[in-house]
């Protein structure tokens, strides 16, 4: 599900954090992972050294059975959740006497495929390092002299970061709680699903079937990196997305455009006025009816969005632009608005002398971003409308001579991907439990993005399940996630397990607070 | 000057001719022909033996005291015209007594390069063949029994058609004139070039030196070949060009549609506005004051365009087109108007699933077709005026970092190629004189062309010498100019010196009856 959440996070650039005020609470869960650095680290070593290679499927059993192992050992309720044919998610469940909320937490235990030339040690053997891979880097003991690590230094495996840490995360952390003598303050689910990494496939069907059992009241999807500067942030949605390919047909070979030029009918030419129609060069989306299902930015998202340290005069400068899309609108706003991207424009050589033709074709590859409530079906009724008002047919494949000369005008249009946006207010109760909670485990408030502006196939929850949701990574920005050498920061474990604990400990009694 | 001639004629469709009715004046031409045919290709054949890739010098220079050789033993005066650098134009003069007007022949006598592998033969050893080349052709001798040729008998060697044969069939249409007593009607001078293939980057300077000597009344280039159907055609006139490559500058690198896609500035999407700007899906440019240099189509021109044989339902047909620009405007019509063609278009990948991608550059290459009296300087003013007033900075190489943050929106444009439209009017005298003759030598209308849609630099000789002229091909269609094993169709070669040949001793008389 969140295959792209290290691309997604890591362009939303963010200044780095203030100094600190930490609570007793986080204080007690630190303490607790001091003593017991060595332990966590090995159950995680441990984790990391099952091959977790999302299309083998035997792997993927035997590691859904270490983590359900990993769970019975904490009193956890575990069981693999089945459908034929697809890899079983891992359920867990923790009941807490008194708790009126019950929260979701996921992540997933399968990992990338591997390319192992690239890798300096096997990606199943795990490696303590004293940083990041360069010069001057060292391995580490796994048993430090002390008990205690080099928070920077990092452990390279596959899956280190991408998801098995924020697994160890959430267990260690009720661990910690429990020493403390920290009630949680809900019922806790675990879902980890186990295809991540392979496209999900089966998800929709392993959510339908056990719905009941996935029965909660919001959903936390510990995936993806922090900002890279290192700050926690908590963010409620995504966009949606939907693509399609345009070929728009002229002759049916090139022409010489001296004894064809403006006699032919020129595709790029037709191209250029079709996507003219459709939006302007502010980004605002001409095509009629476009913004009907729109539903706006409530007044606490827009709170959240210019609550944000204004980042775009540093992007401006950064990406060497002059303007920006309906200026001086912040980059938050836009984000939280449909988009349609021109992404690729094909008709004919344009780079240094062209060839004096009139081509054959011209194609456009255009990406909708979408937001609730607009659906990816009623995007492509709207945008295929326009097209037919504007004198075209539409066909689905390349068309025969005989379809073109019977069109005046004529236009493939092929749609691929699609899946709605997915947000959750954030002034929703759950939504605001989990702000208070974060704020007063970290001492300060975390980063609220109401929405990525990146899509997410969230929306198979959301419509599945109906449920509100955060997305709350722990994992270093700069992780290798997907590639070679993919490593965690032992810092960001130890983060995450506080910032984990004390929202456990605290949203529940966050949500009765809210009126 | 005419090295795209081949490609520009053999496009212009038109339906075969139907039977002629020879004239007496034809009849003796062919006679005298028929009695010298192995004498003909002999001399074609020693000509076409002389090595003459353009880029040769010292042959070159082989060539042109060969041909100014062949001219003076018929009693032209004939000189090499030099200019430091330049390779030699052959130049010689036969003056009429009586004659009150002069023309001028063109040809050129150098040839393409060589790619020697493709060829079936050498191509400076001349080969008879029975055919073009394919399953069953053969080589036939020289010296035919009989001394005649199979007409569809075709000689094989580099410039058989482009040139050397049009040079050869108006030597020869001259001694048939001569030995029928038949005087010439007019003065003439003939200027064979000797760097067509290789550019003409020299011709402006000849002719601006031999201005004197080239002093006429009318120009005909026999160059190019007639019409696919074998049909004989008389051309008055080329488009201008000139190209624009245009880029529209983003981020300065690609940037993730989902986090900037309505933020950051699309150049695509820019790049699409401005075209749509420019022109509508029926060629009419709309950029502001476009139409203002340009002379109307005369009531002579569209007459000739309408008496073309209808060829628009036959060509969309072939090409697959369920319409035309400015539908119901013929093809000849269009083609006599300006153009402005969106050649090629590129920003990202559009083929398949695109790359979800805001580009950091979109481009076009634009070529503008130009007719009497528009000028490449004046279209450049008028495009650049255009797309500054739509707020765009012009930049002639791509723009540093401090550039691009200075404007909103930036464009690079580098013009390219360019030179003027020439046309002559059907109803000068020159041309009306030159089309009565071809009538009556033909026994029917010859087809007229008041311009091609595409483009020859006749600018230079129209902007040095300002002075009407004429295309008269006579070469076959099929005549693999420009490749390996070019050929020339006998039969042409004997056409063309009947066409020469009449039109010579006609026009003249033509052009004094001409109110």
């Amino acid at each position: 599900m969140i295959r792209r959440l290290m691309a997604l996070l890591a362009l939303t650039a963010l200044p780095p954090s203030s100094a600190v005020a930490q609570t007793p609470l986080r204080d007690q869960i630190r303490h607790f992972r001091e003593r017991n650095e060595r332990a966590i680290v090995r159950e995680l070593v441990d984790f990391l050294a099952l091959p977790n290679v999302a299309s083998d499927l035997a792997d993927i059993r035997r590691n859904a059975t270490a983590l359900a192992a990993m769970m019975t050992r904490r009193g956890i309720a575990a069981k693999l959740l089945e459908v034929d044919g697809v890899p079983p998610a891992v359920f867990g469940e923790l009941k807490t006497p008194g708790a009126a909320r019950t929260i979701v937490l996921y992540a997933h235990y399968d990992g990338q495929p591997i390319d192992l030339p690239k890798w300096a040690s096997d990606p199943f053997k795990p490696v303590l390092r004293s940083g990041p891979m360069g010069p001057g880097v060292q391995a580490l003991p796994l048993d430090p002299p002390g008990g205690r690590f080099d928070p920077e230094a990092r452990l390279f495996a596959r899956s280190a970061s991408d998801d098995k840490s924020p697994i160890v995360a959430m267990l260690w952390a009720i661990d910690a709680l429990r020493a403390s003598g920290i009630p949680l303050s809900v019922n806790l689910k675990f879902f980890f699903e186990g295809e991540e990494e392979a496209g999900s496939a089966g998800l929709g069907k392993l959510l339908t079937r056990y719905r009941g059992l996935l029965d909660a009241d919001f959903w936390i999807f510990c995936d993806g990196p922090v900002h890279q500067s290192r700050a926690a942030q908590a963010v409620f949605g995504v966009r949606g997305v939907i693509g399609a390919n345009l070929t728009i047909y002229g002759p049916t070979r090139p022409l010489h455009s001296g004894h064809y030029g403006n006699w032919a009918p020129n595709p790029n030419a037709m191209m250029v006025h079709l996507l003219a129609s459709m939006r302007d060069i502010d980004g605002r989306i001409t095509i009629p009816g476009y913004y009907a299902d729109v539903v706006p930015v409530t007044s606490a998202e827009r709170a959240a969005i210019r609550a944000i340290p204004a980042v775009e005069e540093q992007l401006k400068a950064e990406l060497g632009l002059g303007r920006t899309e309906n200026e001086p609108a912040l980059l938050g706003e836009q984000l939280a608005l449909p988009a349609l991207n021109v992404s690729g424009l094909s008709g004919g050589r344009a780079h240094g002398g062209g060839a004096n033709v009139i081509v054959a074709e011209s194609e456009a590859y255009l990406d909708f971003r979408l937001v609730p409530k607009q659906t990816p079906a009623r995007i492509q009724e709207l945008v295929e409308a326009h097209i037919r008002r504007l004198g075209y047919a539409i066909v689905r494949t390349d068309p025969d001579s005989i379809t073109r000369r019977a069109r005046s005008k004529l236009i493939k249009v092929v749609w691929s991907g699609g899946y709605a946006a997915a947000r959750t207010r954030l002034d929703s109760p759950g939504a605001a439990a989990l702000l208070r909670a974060a704020d007063q485990v970290l001492g300060r408030r975390i980063i609220r993005l109401p929405t990525l502006g990146g899509s997410l196939p969230l929306a198979e929850f959301v419509t599945v399940l109906n449920m509100p949701f955060a997305i709350l990574p722990i994992v270093n920005h700069d992780n290798n996630q997907h590639g070679e050498n993919e490593n965690l920061r032992l810092q960001n474990l130890w983060d995450g397990m506080e910032l984990l604990g004390g929202i456990l400990a605290r949203m529940g009694r966050e949500w009765q607070a809210v009126p």
